[in-house]
């Protein structure tokens, strides 16, 4: 039993505009890979946001008196507090040098998910504005131009609570479910499992970084190949949602 | 550029003294796998639990008072609780179905890691005492019988804040740093990375749940073959350490 993560090496540098669908397939096809039926795409939100121009220039940015008070707090330059704050629903805590956000989409995470690397200096990439919608379009482009039924998804790298370094987690999904509730299902022993809810986008993403990197590697796209489960979760218009636990049963709130 | 994920399909029931590693090489070689230079070779903490003898038999439990007033709070087992709190450091947050504990190793989860799928009814597995040693173990045997230098990660599966579903994270690990420190590396634009430390472990064991299953599948051993860091991660005195946040540096406690 295999499953394959294939990364996708020679994407160029993504600008505004780009085609993603298209330069995905191709350049897969240039290196030999063809897309096929049941792939799992997984690609960088850096990607994304270049392509869909939601690049943030920080030299336009007025910092509000806000900005300026919560950047004496935690030392972060206060035009990109200006930018976390504008992507944030709300602002969670902040301290020596961070700032926990609740990003519009819902989701918590550092600096409202907002990157300065792999950008240009002076500039920093958002979480995309709607990624289950930009993973949608990808999805359904690449479905057409291929005739292969394949799930997209969205990834970002994020610290979490209580354990030390980031790791690849799903923000945005299409053709799946991003979580698999296996209620119902027996264990080894005949008996109804415990843990039945697993976040499949997470660790799916997580296992695309192993390849993608955080650096100069420049592999912004792997393709999950070989996931047993994809039949089964196939799910045209499930999207990121059930991966954000409201906040009236998030104690940690 | 890729990764393999393979799964160990036909490891037996493992039952007390068993000796995993010979039984990780035997079943690969049988199903055609055999274990290679850089392997790293994810194991479901379960079988750990089972093969060390550490299961616990919840029907020899006498609860203590503090353990019935917490199933009194939680709706759960006396006895259940009970070992909960024998396996705890510290219990961080109860409510209605839910008790988070900070485990005597220093990780923050649900039920301090206490497993009752895959075992026998009335019978539970908790998290093996030692998993960095457990994996240094085995890790050990194998690269003594196989000639070949390998990783070995303990994996489990736990939910998290924020974030909805449970994903594979690693408890333990021999042969390999669990973190990795990319300070100083250079992103796309030449430019120092600003996320430096990467989870490396954990987001192994997230990919090999994306083939273990949670249920009735029955693959507690992962092979994942053609990770790019392997050397420049390997460390033979490496543990799990790293990836637990000191209490300080904890905003969410």
């Amino acid at each position: 039993m295999c499953v394959n993560l294939i990364g996708i090496r020679k994407i160029p540098l993504i600008k505004e505009g780009d085609d993603l669908a298209n330069i995905i397939i191709n350049i897969a096809n240039k290196e030999g890979v063809e897309i096929c039926n049941e792939d799992i795409i997984v690609i960088a939100e850096t990607a994304i946001a270049k392509a869909e121009g939601t690049v943030i220039d920080l030299k336009l940015i007025k910092p509000s008196v806000d900005a300026i008070e919560i950047s004496e707090k935690t030392g972060k330059n206060s035009k990109l507090v200006e930018a976390i704050i504008g992507e944030s629903a709300d602002i969670i805590k902040i301290g020596p040098d961070f700032i926990i956000c609740e990003t519009k989409h819902g989701f918590i995470c550092a600096n409202a998910g907002i990157d300065e690397s792999n950008i240009e200096d002076g500039f920093a990439t958002p979480i995309p504005i709607n990624p289950d919608k930009s993973a949608e379009k990808i999805r359904k482009e690449i479905e057409t131009q291929t005739k292969k039924e394949v799930a997209v998804i969205i990834s970002d790298t994020q610290g979490r609570p209580f354990r030390e370094g980031a790791v690849g987690v799903a923000i945005g999904i299409s053709g799946m479910e991003s979580v698999w509730d296996q209620k119902g299902k027996l264990d080894l022993y005949k008996r109804p499992l415990q843990t039945t809810k697993i976040a499949v986008a997470d660790e799916l993403a997580s296992a695309a970084s192993i390849i993608m990197g955080q650096a100069d590697e420049g592999i912004p796209v792997v393709i999950i190949r070989g996931v047993n489960y994809f039949k089964l979760l196939r799910n045209k218009i499930a999207n990121s949602k059930p991966l954000i636990r409201p906040k009236e049963y998030d104690v940690f709130r």
